[in-house]
């Protein structure tokens, strides 16, 4: 028997939105175009999690666009430049629609806006903050250990220099289907333990950090014939692990951590490491926290937030 | 007397698409949901450019959106989890249309997707090559200038700091419309004359880059009570114009050339010229140019690309 919001059971595909009450936005992204909401259908006491984004344009829809079944009004006018708004016909404007019902309370933090927080991290702040912050958390990198001892994600590699200390393993990052280069993301990953971040970085590393950037590339022109002025070439700081791995990813292709708040160009620590060998110990860096991350809360408790 | 394609002069507001034919597509962004296209009006021998861009939401419009209004239809179903195409009505999906007609060869260029390579430029890429591409080429400076002697643009000056050597404008960048801080985009521009890059600073300019720093936050925090852990402050290489300034946009805003291959945090610029006066004019740069850039002819001319 259909219910009052359209559906048959909880966990049933929806016929329609009649009756759904939105409660809250939860997140939303102007630039990508897509809003999180969590809501509830009619007298349901279930939350539910929302997820709209506009899709992007094909070029026969496009065209189906520029007809006469738009409603055009205009917003501006200046000799050759004109703004409109245009209004497509409904079956044109298709969005990507995810729901998630019932949703439970981690649903809702996922998909929550966190605060975040720009550090700024001197080489103080490292000692005193961050160190202690890397040694009290054991961190696995069990995983990484098992791709570098071949005992996962064999088939993935496409790359490997197998040198103790320069060498290093190529493979496609999860994010990248492989389908199209232009937007490529491969990782780099090193064989050689123990460096957990650029922090840990000094001129006896030079070597290693150049056989990555030079094979690297090599690797991704082998595989994929992209060559190295395609490629934005860099490292986190802070990593989402802590093993020192680096990211390749196409210069066409705005990739999500690739900004300049936390992603440094390896020709820019090779550069600096040039220049000075404890460059990474002495300076200061910056990155981004988020309020659900356990090195905010260490921030601050020491007052720098 | 309105014409087939619903204007009565060329360069009038048009009243609807209808007869336009799409020539070719010129670009497009899958992430930002734009496209550029090339088109006429039924039989003009005149171009037009169009570009389409899919609108944010807002909370009003999606509740609105989530109603029987909506057509949605199902993809895929897996317990909680459900994936949607849903079509809201015409009237809820506008689109930002700009278009530029009668369109010369430069705006079609413009506005095509155009190769990009990253050039890593050396110390002496950089005298050899850049410094006198940039010599060679006079570009006009007079509307900064026009800004900093206040004769354009008063009006949106936030804040000011007068000081000859040290002292700064501040002002709402032109991409952001203030509505929102969530995409703030402020801009400083430097008083002092003659800085033109990155590579024109040493150890001289770290009061006046220190300065930028500490009274661009305050003045943001002032006038927009964005605090200053939530900006991203940086520099760009190479810049758009060549008169110093600094970009502060907000950390939670993908901005547009805030990637790690253009922007330098300026906490990393004065970080740089404290451990070596001479880190801009000796280090290796790396920067992205287009083939349709001079000096991407310039770098080709050299055997660089």
């Amino acid at each position: 028997v259909e219910g009052t919001n359209g559906t048959t059971d909880d966990t049933d595909v929806i016929k329609s939105f009649g009756g759904f009450q939105v409660t809250k936005v939860l997140n939303e992204d102007s630039q990508r175009k897509s809003i999180f909401l969590l809501g509830r259908f009619g007298d349901s006491k279930k939350d539910a999690v929302v997820m709209l984004e506009k899709t992007p344009f094909s070029e026969d829809v496009a065209k189906d666009m520029l007809t006469k079944t738009s409603i055009l009004k205009n917003v501006m006018h200046n000799d050759i430049y004109g703004t409109y708004q245009l209004f497509p016909k409904q079956e044109l404007n298709a969005l990507k629609t995810t729901l998630i019902y019932p949703a439970t309370e981690k649903h809702i933090a996922k998909y929550s806006c966190t605060q975040a927080f720009l550090i700024t991290e001197t080489a103080d702040d490292y000692t005193d903050i961050t160190l202690p912050y890397l040694e009290s958390e054991r961190f696995s990198l069990d995983w990484v250990y098992n791709i570098l001892d071949k005992k996962s994600e064999v088939e993935r590699i496409i790359y490997e220099d197998p040198d103790a200390e320069q060498g290093f393993m190529v493979m496609p990052d999860m994010k990248w289907n492989e389908k199209l280069t232009e937007d490529l993301y491969v990782m780099g990953l090193v064989r050689k333990r123990g460096i957990r971040t650029l922090r840990d970085l000094t001129a006896v590393h030079l070597p290693m950090l150049k056989n990555m950037l030079v094979k690297g590339k090599a690797a991704i022109w082998e595989r994929y014939q992209v060559p190295g002025n395609k490629l934005r070439i860099y490292v986190h700081y802070m990593p989402s692990y802590y093993h020192f791995h680096v990211h390749f990813t196409h210069i066409n292709y705005n990739a999500p951590g690739s900004g300049t708040e936390r992603a440094h160009m390896l020709t820019d620590v090779i550069n600096n490491l040039e220049i000075d060998s404890s460059y990474y110990r002495r300076s200061t860096l910056s990155f981004v926290v988020r309020e659900n991350d356990k090195l905010c809360a260490r921030f601050q408790e020491a007052g720098q937030i």
